[in-house]
């Protein structure tokens, strides 16, 4: 039995960090790994669906060029299969970009499905059902997570989907509704909203984006419905029948009775108004995702609502056992909260262990995780909403500077956004800053340092941000907050 | 004669802001502006060159939509006349949005041309010739620039044009000779390029955009080659002269004997290498700006090369004359530094007039002025080139993250370009940070509260940037400076 300083298993955003970091400062690491490398978020997450949602950008530049003075005389058509196409090869190009840095940092990669046993043994089974046993002395779970299901929403792949099947269709579907509207939901009903696909926006809750800000989920509202998205909100998914609808055909199909049947989903949401029944081609289900975190317990791991319970380096229950990623509950199921945690793991059994050059420890702060999610207009935030800051601390100052008002987003025609920003009355400090339009996934990370260092309003008032861009937005909410607003 | 607290002479992002500021802190405030309302900057300067910007951008987007998935058709082509009609009208919005903004808060506007007198006067004559004489306590210059202009470039505004003709020509020029590689001239070259227009761009200096990082200047060099543009270093414009030139003329123009005689211009440069004749429809200088300060000296406001010499509050040598913006010699000639320095001045003045809420007095810090290129790649930085940081502090350390390994950059198709931070050895203090790349203008203000903070290199590491974004590549690049860098 083979054995490590460091097995990994999961090579996610958590796990190959976590086993690179380790390789680096000198253990013998191995990852385990039981599909691509680089996990769910390289591979069927952040990267692929960005570069999706690339394709939609460039789209919507393409229909709106005249406004821009670019003149394209005939029609334009989306190709969903050579978008697919791009986006698995920018996935595969990424995959192979962690296999070189595993490589190139020597972790031994293991191919397979890993089995955490007692006594910080991993036993893997690969492809041809053969079983290999590791041992380590400290083994990182960073299994990640899958989408959930609603019972009443199975997922059969084909007509009820999850991200994995939005994520390669062939063909663009006419209709489709989505329900949850969290960052997946929200990127795929704006994806294939902007492809042609009719685009029903069921959620539970009584808003849109429902972790962002109350204006947040209002503006992004308006621009998913100025896009001819149906968008239900307060609104649930009762129960999804695949039946065969009637329909004309087309005149050379070679059908002799001119009709064809067609399997649809016919849906019944139930509204505040009451049931509805809603027909559409295919459904997709983003209503969060859940910790794969399978005989984990067997082996003295505790568990709570389905997470792992962890300190705040990643240790588990079991001594010897860590966990990172989207199976602990300090954090968000985000790739950055499980890379940072991967770093903070692995320099903390570096420190323990003696091992030079990892003075500076590290610990999360999950107060100051910044989400973004890649619509149109995008959104970013970091911190309380202005709700859980008025909650939390009463006397808040409050600012947002539209983008109707920046020189650059005038500029750029693309004036639909705001930033907004929550500091705390009594000391200045900024509690919270959200951000929808263009770029503000670009913009945000600012707000987290300003956060991380405690930078007071005046501080950033006083920075001199470059003009003209979307950043100016920040430092003239931030005046706005103080009331010393020169632009508006 | 009216009498007011303040005086604003200009109205441009220096002007208009310390007029603004001025108003709500109370003051009895006028403006005088001879042109239009928010000077270069806005009308003739960063925003319509944006605008222009922005459509050359949905040019290419719109030319390499297939390379996203998107089909178009048939044959794309740019309406030149159309970029510059959204320009002006962009131009226009601005421009309007802060004559909004100047009556909102009560500052008087005085169109015309101003002369400052002896004792705090100023006449203003407007464009009926007719004079008015003002008296204010405080006088604020905020005359701005003009383009400078090389003895053997003259500018005639037909065939050699300035960025006011660049801003505006009807007819796209078949080729063009842009003399000066600054942001002005780098930002015209890469437009008319992207049109189709073909680009010599000439640089007396051995490398293009000087002021920048060595690795900026080789990178955007490499992507005006990429591009189709001629790119002279070290190569001086020694004569321009407008000559004809006969062409066949195309068979429909009702010309006898099949030619036509077109004015060029022929412009002799001096390489390393000699003397070399170029030919082109027309030359763009971009050699740069110089103050408008006429007048100034015989008031007893003292310049020196060119600038009005100022203490840090703006204060000129001559008692209640203030000046801030292009005409003083601390900063750049940026709209960001103008805006900052107004609102240093108009608070410094409210101070010591015991003006109530103007306690967190700023100076500002001319070593922090971050600086933008709208190229594509687009062009960030601030502080120190490493060159520079070499030179002034021996131990230093530098880091530098490519963008073919940013996910965000790999998803988005846009993978030239990096980020270079350069950090002090000794102190882990940021020296400087150079961005190439797409959104780096939108990424540079965290480097400015991170200078203007003293947040070290650890702190920078461990701040959690969102996945995916462009952002992250700050990050990554002070871990690379540290040894640390997982992806790479």
């Amino acid at each position: 039995m083979t054995n490590y300083d460091i097995i990994v298993i999961g090579s996610g955003p958590g796990g190959y960090v976590a086993a690179i970091r380790a390789a680096q400062l000198g253990f013998k690491t191995a990852i385990v790994e039981r599909a691509e490398l680089g996990g769910i978020c390289l591979n069927w997450g952040c990267i692929p669906t960005k570069a999706l949602l690339k394709c939609a950008e460039v789209l919507r530049n393409v229909k709106n060029a005249a406004e821009y003075g670019v003149n394209v005389t005939e029609s334009v058509t989306p190709d969903l299969a050579a978008m697919v196409a791009r986006s698995r090869s920018v996935a595969e190009t990424m995959s192979k970009g962690v296999a070189f840095l595993l490589n190139k940092y020597k972790v031994e990669i293991i191919k397979g499905e890993a089995a955490v046993r007692q006594d910080r043994i991993v036993s893997v089974r690969n492809s041809e059902n053969d079983v290999t046993e590791l041992s380590a002395q400290h083994i990182i779970l960073a299994t990640g997570s899958r989408p959930r299901q609603l019972p009443n929403v199975p997922i059969d792949g084909e007509y009820v989907i999850g991200y994995r099947e939005a994520m390669t269709l062939r063909e663009l579907p006419k209709s489709m509704l989505v329900t949850g509207s969290g960052a997946i939901g929200a990127e795929f009903a704006h994806f294939y909203s902007t492809l042609g696909c009719k685009i029903t926006l069921v959620e539970y809750l009584p808003r849109i984006v429902p972790v962002e800000d109350e204006d947040v989920s209002a503006q992004l509202s308006r621009a998913f419905r100025k896009n001819g998205m149906k968008v239900l909100t307060d609104t649930s998914v009762e129960k999804v029948e695949i039946v065969n609808r009637v329909e004309a055909s087309a005149a050379d199909n070679g059908n002799d009775n001119g009709t064809q049947q067609k399997p649809v989903c016919r849906v019944t949401v139930k509204t505040k108004k009451g049931e509805e029944i809603i027909e559409v081609d295919k459904v997709l289900s983003a209503v969060g995702v859940q910790p794969n975190t399978d005989g984990f317990e067997s082996i003295g791991i505790k568990i709570e609502r389905g997470k792992v319970i962890t300190d705040e380096f990643g240790c588990t229950s079991a001594t010897g056992y860590y966990a990172i990623g989207d199976i602990t509950g300090k954090g968000a199921s985000l790739a950055h909260v499980a890379s940072h945690e991967a770093l903070v793991c692995v320099e903390k059994i570096a420190a323990d262990a003696g091992v030079a050059g990892v003075a500076n420890l590290n610990i999360l702060d999950y107060g100051n995780i910044p989400a973004c999610t890649y619509t149109s207009p995008e959104i970013a935030s970091v911190g309380l909403t202005e709700q859980q800051a008025r909650e939390k601390y009463g006397n808040i100052k409050t600012g947002k500077f539209p983008y109707t008002a920046s020189g650059k987003a005038t500029a750029a025609g693309v004036r639909e956004g705001f930033v907004k920003v929550i500091f705390d009355g009594g000391t200045d400090l900024m509690l919270g800053c959200h951000l929808v339009g263009d770029h503000v996934t670009e913009m945000i990370a600012e707000a987290v340092l300003i956060r991380q260092n405690k930078i007071k309003a005046h501080d950033i008032i006083h920075a001199v941000h470059p003009h003209p861009t979307m950043s100016e937005a920040l430092m003239e909410a931030v005046a706005v907050a103080y009331g010393e607003a020169v632009h508006l």
